[in-house]
């Protein structure tokens, strides 16, 4: 299955895209396979709408390129405490969900506390347990420059884990 | 000056487009005329990209009947307390932002009490002295079913005067 992760920001949008077989023949059923990851910036000093724009057609070009099966995003941060970090996530995310539906992909939500149980055991993980998994896994040499990209990756795993093994 | 103010959210997003006259031979030179007015409403049963999905070809399909030159939105309200009505609030918003940015017409945000004192003359006006001025400037017989629409309508209104009045 390709999984499409997708970790968004006004300023930085990590995503991250894996091929998971899902074969029996395969000796190693569990193998993903590393296809794209990235980040889609954008300037502070741009209007927000051009932002908001940058990111949907970043998003509207990854999904015409690779294809995703389905798309993953995480659940609302019930912590985000100031009301405006949470309006400025939700614009970004609003224009990523309009390109799912546009593409037809099914959307699927995990909260973060599910994506760390699903990659490294358990709930209460760090952030870096989860990317020296993500890191492991994909067989990094080391962790890229953003993080957005391994939290987008951990994602599209999660999604994978959740699958394969009924977690 | 064609002016489409709008009141995004999830569930029931208004939509006002008024027309003004800017020619100094017109002996009102006041004058407001509205054009169009409604709502666009998405049931909470449906995937949330359904949701942002059919606001947003509303914005577009509006924008494509009645060419608006300004669209005018309102700037965050800071006193949502729960981040999560602030987070959903920022989707809709997302995709509306998006549509602006796609058609390449300028948007403007004004705060709730500049929108006030442009229309009523009192940053501390209160909601219902809001919505009687924009049916009295607007001849309405009566107060649309929907307060969204006349909350979208007072934003444009609002933008009239302010660059009208430079107030």
């Amino acid at each position: 299955m390709r999984i499409l992760g997708i970790d968004p920001a006004l300023s930085i949008t990590g995503y991250g895209v894996i091929d998971t077989s899902a074969s029996p023949i395969r000796l190693n059923k569990n193998k993903i396979i590393l296809l794209e990851a990235g980040v889609i910036k954008t300037q502070s000093s741009q209007p927000v709408q051009e932002r908001l724009e940058k990111i949907y057609n970043g998003v509207v070009d990854l999904i015409k390129d690779v294809l995703p099966q389905v798309m993953v995003l995480e659940k609302l941060f019930v912590h985000y405490r100031h009301p405006t970090t949470a309006y400025l996530l939700g614009q970004a995310r609003g224009v990523i969900c309009l390109a799912s539906a546009q593409a037809k992909i099914p959307l699927v939500e995990y909260s973060a506390t599910r994506v760390k149980k699903a990659i490294v055991g358990q709930g209460l993980a760090s952030k870096q347990q989860v990317q020296r998994m993500v890191a492991d896994l994909l067989k990094f040499s080391r962790l890229p420059k953003y993080l957005d990209v391994t939290d987008a990756l951990a994602l599209a795993i999660a999604h994978s884990n959740i699958m394969k093994f009924k977690i």
